[in-house]
């Protein structure tokens, strides 16, 4: 059966690899539409590769300069938010993957799973800040979610072994990033170029980040809680550095089920496409016997408070989960921009959750208002806090150049 | 649902352990049929225990002693193989559980696949020696076939995360026995006390050694091959000292899927008799964190001679497994008898498959008697030996005291 799949942020890590996918899955897989916020020249060369129909460029004022590039290709232009909106909601889409940075996609993704699409989800946000939203939306109009990161889709493969009722604890594994071995007062010191050097994922600089804080995993905690539908006290996450166990599911028996694989997020895309099946694709095979060693401990929640701090967010709900994301995205853009020391990222997002007003039952306009709430109160603080900063003869963390213990 | 239990051999330590999981299971479990061979007083009082309705006393001359036990008790005694088979024909009986040592079971576990009956199999006879006609036996009838042993469980319970047209290879984990890291020159010098010294799991003398030659992944690849309906080719054996990864699964897009838990036979017993439910029950639960570190490592196949033969077993088919597993089985009771050095053992292995006409495609009758003939070729070719053996000056290897690697 022929698949039609719309990909939202094509041009981006996970797009360009989900082309790639597809093109290696032959032609029952097609590609209907495309969009991108700013890539327009790479956008108009995957047009001309992958012959889709209708394409969106988000990015103001940028479709008129799109245009050109694809004068004669039969392709439709959307453009903003609404065209990705209009373009999931097309007759001729069976499958969406959203990949757009940030709750840009938000929309669309929860217009899709209202018209019961086949939902592939490789950002974060829709589960984090949307999820009681999106899943409510999705199990009302028969919509599946497959999750496209490496730790949520071995859940998922790994569910298959049992039902959901039978889960006992769901265990997401993670690198523990460049300071899994540091002390919190290790964290003082931390320097830009540190904190970007992952050990494992070669990855853009903010996901980088939120691998040397955790805070990818507290998020992928709360998207866990929503994706899979269990208590946020059955989740646990496992500090695994080779990051070839991508997760665990312990059922009720005491069985474990894991999925295992090299660290490649062509795996987790191509599954969440054609899902429930399972064909040839790009992977490269694993062999236990060439690793040798898999290593697994205990995150230290001293050092990293992202995680404590996650199962809060998650048990208030309503707005938190925004707020808590937005204020990471904040905090780590400025850190990127040398404006504030490593630990005050966490110290950053403990302040907005502190000042937030949450709101319960939460519509998709005030996830949204929690968001750039948050995104505010983050800048705010830091006008504050610089010229306070540097009277403390404070400087921005990056340009000290001790070394952390990894 | 209820779930009515036959357990065939419930004195042994497989038997044992089944009688614990059902009553941790709950009323809505039940014995309905016990048997034993020779430990009369230990069935007696499972009788008493589970108050089941039928009992068979497999062991020559054993019933008439066995009756006075259990007067008064309202359990019908049967007798001989026969009585098995009769037992597990029984209308109020809906699993077979058999756990009978040798081929005994193989004529009850044909009649439970016959009559459509869950078969939970923990002894390796039944699939190793009459794999093909056990499988087409309970295909034809609707029986499923459930493995009791921790790595057949682990791949049924992975291969509920793909379908079976997706599987790339099976992977049987084994520790590796106490002459993992051995030459094949250091087998000569094993003593008995060396081989039954097992690192991980405690278990009968015979699975002990099979486990120190690595026959017990040999028989397990023949049983894999029927049991999960795929050529010998796509199975590996990878040695896990801590054999807390009890098997995986390759599927086709590259996924791993593995099982995990503690060495206990209690999980697998529980799978198979609540399979497809998962219950709360008595396995402790895994910590990997706990653990630190797993490992992997491939076998030596020049020092475990019995994995490659493996694959050429598989191959020829017919009665050529029937021969395999006996002879194994004659040549390990000869060196446990300190009749024979430990790499005696595998050459008695070859010797007989080299002297055996393989009969294609085996009944029943043909299976059984191959197992005969290749018992008996072994005690025939020992007492050729032993005279020849002892002019040579060897002595066997029980005497010498020199250590091997490990």
């Amino acid at each position: 059966m022929t698949r039609r799949i719309a990909i939202l942020g094509s041009t981006g890590s996970i797009g360009k690899n989900a082309l790639r996918v597809i093109e290696a899955l032959g032609p029952e897989y097609q590609v209907v539409g495309l969009s991108a916020h700013s890539q327009i020249q790479l956008l108009a060369d995957q047009v001309r590769r992958t012959q889709c129909k209708v394409v969106t460029v988000t990015g103001d004022g940028l479709a008129g300069r799109f245009q050109p590039l694809v004068q004669g290709q039969g392709v439709e232009v959307l453009t903003g938010p609404e065209g990705l909106v209009q373009m999931v909601q097309r007759q001729d889409v069976d499958v969406v993957l959203c990949a757009v940075v940030g709750v840009a996609g938000l929309p669309a993704v929860l217009a899709a799973a209202r018209e019961g699409k086949h939902l592939a989800v490789a950002n974060k946000e829709p589960l984090v800040v949307a999820g009681q939203l999106l899943t409510e939306a999705a199990k009302a109009h028969g919509s599946t979610i497959l999750p496209v990161d490496s730790e949520h889709s071995a859940v998922f493969q790994a569910l298959q072994a049992g039902r959901r009722e039978e889960v006992h604890r769901i265990i997401l594994t993670g690198s523990g990033g460049p300071f899994r071995k540091a002390r919190p007062e290790d964290l003082q010191q931390v320097t830009r170029e540190q904190a970007l050097a992952h050990p494992v994922w070669a990855m853009g600089p903010k996901i980088t980040i939120d691998s040397a804080t955790l805070m990818n995993k507290a998020l992928e905690i709360i998207e866990a809680r929503w994706l899979f539908d269990v208590p946020v006290e059955k989740i646990e996450v496992l500090i695994h550095p080779e990051s070839i166990v991508h997760s665990l599911v312990e059922f009720a028996d005491g069985s474990v089920i894991a999925q295992l694989g090299h660290p490649d997020m062509v795996l987790p895309i191509q599954y969440a496409l054609t899902f429930p099946q399972r064909l040839k694709g790009l992977a490269r095979h694993l062999r236990l016997e060439e690793l040798g060693t898999l290593t697994f401990e205990s995150p230290n929640p001293q050092t990293f408070r992202a995680l404590p701090l996650a199962y809060q967010v998650a048990r208030t709900g309503g707005t938190a989960p925004a707020v808590f994301n937005a204020a990471n995205e904040a905090a780590v853009a400025a850190f990127l921009a040398d404006q504030i020391a490593f630990p005050r990222i966490i110290e950053l997002i403990e302040h907005c959750l502190d000042r937030h007003t949450i709101k319960g039952r939460a519509t998709l306009e005030d996830l949204l208002a929690a968001d750039a709430w948050a995104r505010q109160e983050v800048k705010d603080r830091l006008k504050t806090r610089v010229s306070g900063h540097k009277t403390q003869g404070h400087r921005p963390a990056a340009v000290r150049q001790q070394h952390v213990s990894r």
